[in-house]
């Protein structure tokens, strides 16, 4: 098995244990690790050095695709490892680290940080550990279920790590495309025309010599925590197919649509999976994360190709997935997440891109981030990427939470990270809004009109009628506009 | 004259009289109209429909590039003409008609409108109306000293009526590049890879037969509104300076930096205007609007190259300009504003970003748009399409405004146009802070420190202090956070 896993035999002298991997890792370091959606993050390197750190303390910048699976972010917190993380996390151990403000978390666009990184605008990473299907005879590394950010961490790190996950298939290989953009000032267009468009080569290529350890591992990546669909999430994704259909109709879109994008979680996945019953057909996805709706539409025909940087999937669609990887193969690629969300390609391919808001306002701005505008929850992601880029920017959310104590349609936004220029569409259970070409005062009446919960609609209708006396382009009393938050944070709830 | 201005001559029928070319344009239609920053508006027609208007009384949605000179603006909206407007403008007049609500404001990223016309997300452009500085042989329209929108106008348009300005010379014909992205999901790369790639034709290539109106006009374009620097401006120049220096003993820059964007508007023209004294050279521009220092830079043989939408400037440069324009023109490209604010490009070259902010938080978000949270200003712009994507995103204002009655540097601000994501380096009269990696905790400290006024800091400071109390990745008292912004309504001053 090793020889088709590990194809350059000179580096079969750098296979160590985990322990002795993680010791190339020392305090103040930054270091860059694999793992995108809880998928393909290294497994044994990280739980290695949190077991050092609890003898022996160290403190080190991580950075990382996207969220890590296997509670690797709660151990490394608990071992007091991380002093910095970035670009994104959604772990509950480290979440409340960074709100008490033991952790500095650097919260970013998913395309960015590479790029930052490329220009020397952030501390350079010290030591990459990736995890890898296989090592080319070149010395190249096959991903395994994440790209991420690992071929930027694996070309700019002077050091690398790499962890063979055996639990990971060998016909993984062929899936990624990996491309990394030149140093500015002479950078080429990136030639993606469309989802499927191949445009680098299926391995990481670095020199060999830079390969300074190698771990084999066999745990399988974590299950994906996405619920299950309910009345809410169907009634969403009914409104949403309603409209696009309607778009069809004005012949403003084809029943091919264009390429879709959903963010991670529930309510997308649920919308997406909706489409295996609707009349669209010949999908295409340009997304960050491949969740289990992906296949479900593959499975009924009705999606033709789909790229992405990661698969996070039910442990049930995980199994059968990766058994019958040969087969989904051809119409999958894996890209680094710099490509994947990268504003280039979103722009020129014209994506519906539909994410989820923790809450949006009257005027249509959306927070993604921020619990009562001061706790941290998981980070922008990449919703920001195809948000501001897309064909079409959709947001989802339930309109109501915890038992309706909580209105996500609020008078003002207690945190902004998708403004009133970047939200197209907002769909909740109750109705959509489709904001197009509307001022704020238009914005404001169909969005109370159509998304609010019945039971918080006349409160802020009244609101808005309130400040509409005061007047403005985008009318606000500006002593009352947070007083649900701070409401909330008093007394558990939003209104009296 | 006439050959060279019209050289398509079964035209010649078409030249008619203001009045009559705008009795093309009726009540309800949609009107697309050259101009972009006080420059190549058409500058009879909108007059005549003004005129017009004002015994028969109609009204319409106007799209523009940006905004127009002449006060057309204000004499529209006088007159009851503008129904709604997209996508900026800066004119008094219609400012007080969009906060009353006479007027419906759709504040765009300036490279977004023809997009959305593009795709049929917004009504279609009914008729348009564009100034010229010829028209050639198979009726391409050579524009004038702004491109804007006015390529995707006529088009997308099915009757154009053309404003041929004799007072805009004849060699203004090359300066032009017109590139126009195919319609998705069929398009390509747009291969600029250099501020002085040329990639279109020059001028906008329509079928005559679409040309529905002639005017021949002879008024000169309005003065750009920039003020003279002062000491803050001085001083907020010596700090980008110096920090750019900085980046460039660090090795992050050459002395030849990167492509360079400045916002319109004083405090950025002053800033660049201060690189004629600096070590930096072989200076290129990427940017939207080119104000006076463009040319003082190329003068003082600091700048290369200079690639925009629109050129404005103030009286006395605005005659030398067009006087010695063959001069310049090996040095200058004129593109549409899809084109010169495309995220693709912007990410492609790696802009250095110098925009205005109206205010900005300890966070590091950016309002750059409403005053007060409520009242409209200008509208977004560019400064999002640039910020968003480019190599270091960078915000200047003064620290105070209206004698001091208001700190530019709040707690929150009242609105948000760039989040905390978008924002990397702010600038005052008092200091830099360069946020590049920093947590939100972070970002405050070197905010506060750095950028705000002494006689607003302590107060500031015990906010922060106060809000830290609480807890969270981005502390704040939610019942407090605007408090500043009230008080300035209620009293006239942010603090007592």
């Amino acid at each position: 098995m090793f020889r088709d896993r590990l194809r350059n035999t000179r580096l079969w002298d750098r296979i160590v244990d985990a322990a002795e991997a993680a010791r190339l890792i020392t305090d103040g370091m930054t270091v860059g690790m694999s793992g995108f959606t809880r998928a393909g993050e290294a497994k044994a390197v990280p739980l290695a050095l949190a077991e050092r750190a609890r003898r022996d303390p160290l403190k080190i910048t991580l950075m990382t695709g996207a969220s890590l699976g296997h509670n690797l972010d709660s151990t490394l917190t608990e071992a007091h490892v991380i002093g910095r993380r970035m670009p994104f996390q959604s772990d509950p151990v480290l979440r409340r680290a960074i709100n008490a403000g033991d952790v500095m978390f650097v919260d970013q666009h998913l395309s960015e940080t590479v790029e930052f990184l490329r220009s020397g605008q952030l501390a350079p990473v010290d030591v990459a550990v990736v995890e890898a299907t296989a090592i080319t005879e070149g010395g190249g590394i096959v991903p395994t279920t994440s790209v991420g950010n690992s071929a930027s961490f694996a070309v700019l790190a002077p050091k690398v790590i790499v962890e063979i996950n055996l639990s990971q298939p060998e016909a993984l290989e062929g899936l990624h495309d990996i491309y990394i953009p030149a140093a500015r000032p002479s950078r080429e267009a990136i030639p993606i025309v469309a989802p499927d468009s191949r445009i680098g080569v299926p391995f990481i290529p670095i020199p060999p010599e830079k390969i300074a350890a190698i771990v084999v591992t066999q745990s399988s990546d974590s299950d994906s925590a996405v619920e299950a669909s309910d009345a809410e999430t169907d009634a969403i994704a009914w409104h949403l197919t309603e409209f696009l259909l309607h778009e069809v109709r004005r012949g403003r879109l084809t029943e091919k649509l264009l390429p879709l994008q959903a963010g991670i979680g529930t309510i997308a996945n649920a919308v997406l999976q909706s489409f295996t019953e609707t009349p669209f057909h010949d999908l295409t996805m340009y997304s960050e994360v491949l969740q289990d709706s992906t296949f479900d539409l593959m499975d009924a025909g009705k999606l033709g190709f789909a790229s992405g940087s990661s698969m996070t999937l039910s442990t049930q669609k995980h199994r059968r997935v990766l058994s019958e990887i040969e087969h989904y193969k051809r119409r999958l690629i894996l890209r680094p997440q710099e490509i994947s969300n990268h504003p280039e390609v979103i722009r020129r391919l014209g994506i519906i891109a539909i994410n989820t808001a923790l809450e949006f306002d009257i005027y249509g701005n959306v927070n993604s981030t921020h619990v009562g505008g001061t706790q941290m929850m998981n980070g922008i992601g990449g919703s920001g990427d195809f948000a501001r880029n897309a064909h079409m920017s959709i947001f989802v959310t339930k309109s109501l939470a915890k038992n309706g104590t909580i209105s996500r349609v609020v008078p003002m936004v207690s945190h902004v990270d998708h403004t009133e220029h970047d939200v197209d569409i907002l769909v909740t259970e109750i109705g959509l809004a489709d904001l197009r070409g509307l001022a704020p005062r238009e914005r404001a009446e169909v969005i109370v009109a159509n998304c609010v919960h019945p039971i918080y609609r006349e409160t802020l209708a009244d609101y808005y009628r309130r400040a509409l006396l005061r007047g403005g382009h985008t009318p606000h009393l500006l002593e009352e506009a947070l007083s649900w938050h701070d409401a909330l944070r008093r007394t558990g709830k939003m209104l009296p």
